[in-house]
């Protein structure tokens, strides 16, 4: 990524303070979908780094991980499986639970979605903790599948999430960053 | 949409018996998105009908709806504005109520998203009763955007949307059909 391309990404950023609570600068991804040229920069940085790699599928978290995975695997010409909150999924799932500040929550992913030959890339919106994406990976690697590439829009570094991810062998790949704000 | 282009379609739609409950035929999409080809045509079956015709963002509503609008705006060159469940979104938003068989749910929409000069095209995975869609045309048209046109995967004739959503002065495009089933 230049300076002027992050820039462009920043600039479509909404940065919401006090939200969801008092305390935290939320950053707002849905403002690069809004704007054409962010967005496509976004799916275009992406496709570049990660086409004829040998990915067979991209793995989204729902609901803002299928905002870009879905755009992505489109352009990287591989198809698309959603990891879904309970309930969501019709076909016979595997469940994974993780933590939240308070409490658990539990993703599923369909069973029979990938196989022992996909090699999978992750991709969702933004990096916190990683719980999300841990979960996520976890399901990928039950079904019997292969994953050892992550991509975010955002991350933000102060919170952990890459060191987590490293712990799974994740690679993780970042367009932009948000430090010690 | 030829006979074949069907074919490719009706393959890769995933048909679950009971679900969610006794005497539904679910059709679940998610069997599109990890189909390469079928993925593929279904995006360039949209862009080649709505391309060039004056629209300036494509709205999807949560959660399958981002699956085929996101890619879907950054083929046509728009933007995408999510349309979520309530508390989703960050910036200060519109909320409109609907109908469900047992009570009502809500749907919202970031104020600022649109404006007066968008000319909206809806995109969802099916069509059944209509009844997000129409939330989501009520959200659209309080902001002050136009919206005429509104796009589906699937749609289910019997389930009455088509006729719904006609009601609100919105061409309906569908490419694939199950009806009597």
């Amino acid at each position: 990524m230049t300076d002027s391309e992050i820039q462009i990404l920043k600039d479509a950023v909404h940065t919401i303070k006090d939200y969801p609570k008092e305390g935290i600068l939320f950053r707002d991804v849905t403002g690069i979908l809004e704007n054409t040229d962010a967005f496509a920069l976004t799916i275009e940085k992406l496709k570049e780094k990660f086409e004829n790699k040998g990915f067979t599928k991209v793995v989204g978290t729902e609901a803002r991980g299928f905002l870009f995975g879905a755009p992505l695997a489109l352009a990287l010409g591989v198809g698309f499986v959603p990891v879904r909150k309970p309930g969501k999924l019709p076909r016979e799932t595997y469940a994974q639970d993780y933590e939240l500040e308070y409490g658990t929550d539990t993703l599923e992913i369909h069973q029979d979605a990938l196989t022992a030959d996909d090699n999978v890339l992750i991709v969702d919106d933004l990096l916190a903790t990683g719980g999300t994406i841990e979960a996520t990976t976890k399901l990928i690697r039950r079904v019997g599948a292969t994953t050892s590439e992550a991509a975010f829009i955002i991350s933000l570094p102060d919170l952990g999430g890459e060191k987590r991810l490293a712990d799974l062998d994740l690679n993780v790949t970042t367009l932009i960053q948000y430090e010690g704000e």
